[in-house]
């Protein structure tokens, strides 16, 4: 039996570790995404432990950064730990982060709305040229952070099978909100845009909810399942996927409502998301 | 003595009210305005009432409108009445909205680029054109949604002195951290951005924190006051502005903790402002 923290694998698992190993290159830009610990299969006593790139956030800006084919250099932080060389990059100690030519940005909304400027040459295009719709995908994405993602870390972190029911309820009903409005394939239609990058990681995790809190794609309403089983199939979204059974202890502490990231934190506290 | 109602004034007051009265013709744009009932002096008896436009969050919207000298249609709709034509144009019955050649759009801060967006040879521009320092407004923007405002809320609808204080040092520890970015006289220096659309309205309304809660700009700490009173004299602040007796009566039901408003109940139950 190998000891503790001998096989750590260096970064991401699953899919998204082979992305890794393609961006290891110093570039104009480097990306700061997170890593936690967590030990392989689920045994919390297993000697194997592997670190994996666990953040939905994060995923969004490598999603943009993936669809792009932006060059960048992919860096990997604890940011629970708030080192002191990743805070002055982020002072609110959070990740996503970039550097770009040596000037640091964060939030995962921000930086894709950056890489669509900073590379105005890089399709696919996140947003329509039109300024009507361009508008109305920023109303759905605003919807994405204020209502669908609040109530999922609710309903992750709720106890009680009331809080856990009225979690759900509004879990489906901001859900429900945006199914209806998804022409398909995707949210405009044939057209990719911010809308299935903001929405995307959460729809790859979503089964955490179902095996924990009584969640279906199917109560949702029409074509939310065909929406959701399209986005988990876009390249972009495979290439920055760990693998799910890495997943089930960083969400396990969110379950048990444990989980002591700012987003749980605030989300207990009765606070927006930072 | 006149009866109930009998001097209702049709619209927005103060300098507001002339604003109002230059933008009554048909235009391509119809500007979503809201407001309410209040009574003239403090004496809740009192017959003279009028009505007012008080909303922080339509007044973004309306500067740009004036920064930019955009051609627009001002209509006052009830927001708490949650009226069906009004619905319509913005399902979550909030203001400002605006309708474009006949499509609806809302969200103020969705409203502001789209201003900026469809109307590209108007400025000034409410963003820099240089991608990074764009990513760096936005990074700031999101901060007074998040942080910034949400506290204001939480500072104003406070009841317990415990609970107050806590508010009142998560708002000046917010507007700090914004302070300690200004570059003077705008936040970016001498060009007027977004950042300085979305806080002026907290910054005209804060006497009623100060008034009521003991905040001063003062204790913000280096520059706070300065800036906040270059915000307040900015042409297309004052203009949009109603006389400050009239916001009393409406901020007294957030003081009293009694408002019915979606931002003053989801502050209530700790949820994000909608
Ligand atoms: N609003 C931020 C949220 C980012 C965020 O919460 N990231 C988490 C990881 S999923 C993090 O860095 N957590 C560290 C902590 O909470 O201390 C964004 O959109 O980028
Ligand atoms: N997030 C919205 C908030 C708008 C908002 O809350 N508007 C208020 C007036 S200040 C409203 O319409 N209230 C009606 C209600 O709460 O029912 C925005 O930025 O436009």
């Amino acid at each position: 039996m190998s000891m503790p923290d001998e096989k750590i694998f260096p970064h991401a698992t699953g899919f998204a570790a082979k992305t890794v190993e393609d961006h290891q290159q110093p570039q104009d830009l480097v990306f700061y995404s997170g890593w936690v610990r967590v030990y392989k299969g689920s045994d919390y006593r297993a000697c194997l432990t592997v670190s994996t790139q666990f953040c939905p956030f994060v995923q969004r800006a490598w999603i943009t950064l993936e669809e792009k084919g932006i060059p960048y250099q992919y860096k990997e932080v604890n940011p629970y730990k708030k080192e002191k060389h990743f805070l002055a990059i982020n002072p609110k100690g959070l990740v996503p982060a970039i550097e770009y030519q040596g000037k640091a940005l964060y939030e995962s909304l921000v930086l894709c709305e950056f890489l669509e400027d900073a590379y105005p040459s890089k399709s696919p295009h996140i947003y329509p040229s039109d300024p009507f719709t361009k508008a109305y995908v920023r109303i759905w994405v605003d919807h994405i952070s204020k209502s669908i993602v609040s109530a999922f870390f609710r309903l992750i972190q709720a106890q009680e099978p009331d809080k856990q029911q009225e979690a759900l309820e509004s879990f489906n009903k901001s859900l429900a909100a945006l199914a209806e409005k998804v022409k398909g394939p995707y949210f405009l239609g044939d057209e990719f845009s911010l809308v299935d990058i903001a929405i995307a990681p959460w729809v790859v995790r979503d089964y955490i909810a179902t095996e924990n809190r009584g969640y279906s794609r199917e109560a949702v309403g029409a074509g939310w399942k065909d929406y959701c089983e399209v986005l988990e199939k876009r390249d972009s979204v495979l290439k920055t996927q760990s693998e799910k059974e890495h997943y089930a202890e960083i969400y396990g502490r969110y379950l048990r409502n444990e989980a002591q990231s700012e987003a749980a934190k605030a989300t207990r506290a009765g606070r927006a998301i930072p």
